[in-house]
This record gives structure tokens, sequence and C-alpha cells, in this order.
């Protein structure tokens, strides 16, 4: 099965990151909590969840991954100062390997240079950020364009959910993606 | 004196709205806070301190005032989802009147399509969407272009206000700015 990298900073969107983890994991997958510093528990911003970070981003390489998921909330307006995740999320997204952002998540992107060109959609208050990145926004429960998939809010995460495995499980029947390998 | 609006959604960081309005009134200015619904009570994203809606946003005028404060945090997130904030930002900006926005407060200046051709500053984590749409970022705790006032962090607080106080004292001497026939 894949493993799956969750980038979180503090006051992530409580249900954007325990509900694609939760149906990750029931669909067989390993989930690995990615932030700055392994061991850190972060506080949702409802202070209903805490994420507890696997690895630390700066000892993580994207080979070693097959998708990375961005819960939303205020954590990407962290997560976009940390030059760290900026680089692990440009080189993960130049590789075209699989990335599901949801809400806000789609911040990390814009500062990750992944945006242009690209369809998708976000929570509407970086519609506009997204489009001056050069992104196609379009308001749909969750936009697949390639390996690119994202969703709007915590309303559309069982279909953003949905989405994720479908891809995992296209990507490891196609031959030019890299994780059916180490199944 | 002056009349001076500050825009205000919940989480707010406190601090950025406190300080300028403390000084600004100190200085004799008159202070009205803007939000979406008049009497509403709302907290910063720090739970220190509570702002209470003057006018809504929805009932206000920009020929009646001469500035508009826009604190960060949070809330700028907020209100560039409001269409009436947004409208009744454009209009005081294309009419040239002194705004002051500070962390994330640019946020909401992108909304209304007042960033192009201007040099400002933000919190970091917003310079890229201000570039994209146009601005010149630049790092320093005051930036002063025209009108347009912007500072970085809380730290930056007291030079803000200052940077405030000065120019509404430079517009009431010109001949060009509205508000001194009305001291």
């Amino acid at each position: 099965m894949a493993t799956i990298g969750m980038a979180v900073a503090r006051d992530f969107e409580d249900s954007e990151f325990v509900i694609p983890r939760d149906r990750l994991q029931a669909a067989g997958h390993t989930v690995v909590v990615l932030g700055a510093a392994v061991g850190e528990r972060i506080k949702g911003k409802r202070s209903e969840q805490v994420a507890k970070v696997d690895l630390a981003v700066s000892d993580a390489d994207p080979a070693d991954f097959d998708a990375l998921v961005i819960p939303g909330g205020y954590s990407p307006d962290h997560l976009r100062l940390d030059p760290k995740m900026v680089a692990f999320v440009r080189k993960f997204g130049k590789g075209d390997r699989l990335i599901a952002a949801v809400c806000h998540g789609p911040q990390l992107l814009i500062e990750a240079d992944l945006v242009s060109g690209r369809r998708l959609t976000s929570w509407p208050s970086i519609r506009k950020d997204l489009e001056h990145a050069g992104g196609h926004w379009v308001d749909a429960p969750v936009c697949v364009d390639g390996n690119l998939i994202t969703s709007r809010n915590p309303g559309d995460l069982e279909v953003f959910s949905e989405a994720i495995i479908d891809k995992l499980a296209a990507n490891s029947n196609s031959a030019n993606v890299g994780w059916q390998g180490r199944a």
C-alpha cells in the first residue's frame, strides 16, 4: 500500500486532518505526519484534535512518499513560512507526485510555485490569491487535475478522501508511478 | 480632528486592534469600529481584546472617514469574504483616502484590487500573494507609499500608529484632502 505524508502546523482545521487520515488508514495506507520537529504535538484550531509529528520535514525525502495531503485552517499560513517545508513541497510537486490540499491548503502550493496553469478549488478567501498565481479556480466539492486534488471545506472531506484513495489506486496500476513496486 | 474606521472580524490580532485605536484616540481622533453587524462583540484571536462594532459596513459611507485601519491576525481572511466590506474598501482606496494595514491586513487590499503598483509590507506569509497581485514588497517596520501605510507585525505598532497620525496631520494641511473642512 501507499505511504502518505500529511503536512501540519498549529491551528489546522481539526476535521481536515483527522478525516482524511482515518479514511486513508482505513483503506490500508500508511500516514506519516510531517512537521517542523519530530514528536511535536500540534493542536488544531478547535482544540479537538492533536497531530503528533512522526517525521521532521527536514529529514523527509519526497521519494519515500506516494502522496502529500495538506489540511487547511490556519496551518498552511504557518507552513508557508518554513523554508524546509516549502522546499519539500516544491520538490514533491515538480516530481508530479500526488498532492491533495483542502480549504487553505493551496496557500502552501502558491508558496511552492505549483499553482500556475492548474485547475483547482479552495476555501473562497484565497480564490483571488490562487488566480493571481496563475491557477484556474473552480467551485466544486472536489477538483482533480492530474495528480493535484483539491477541495473547498470540511463538508467536502468524504469526496476529497475518496478521490485521494481512487487516485492512489490508479497510480498504483500505472507503469510510470513509483510506489507499486514497493507494495 | 479626523474620523478613522477600523475594519474588524473575528480572530483579529488583539494588539493590532487596540494599540492603533488607543494611539489614534490619544491623538484626539475618533475611531469607529466597522464590522458586519452593529453592536456585535468580536473577540481577538488571543481572547485578550473585544472589539464592539460601532457601525455596520453596509451602512458606512467612505466619504465620512478620513482613514481606514485594517488590523491583522485572521480577521482579514474573514473580511475578504464579505462583499460589502470589500466594496467599501475598494471605494475607499479608489478615492485615494488613507489606508493603513498591518500584518495580514493587506489580504483585504488584494481582494479590493488596491495592491497593483504599490510599495508595501506585511506579515511575511502573504508576501508572495502581494507580489502576485502586483505589489512591490519591502521588509521595513513601516512603509508609506502615498496614502497607503503598511507594517509587518505587532512589534511595529508604535511606528505604524505614528505614521498614521503624521499622515493625517499632513493630509489635514493639504488643499486636496477632504476632512480639514470638517474639523
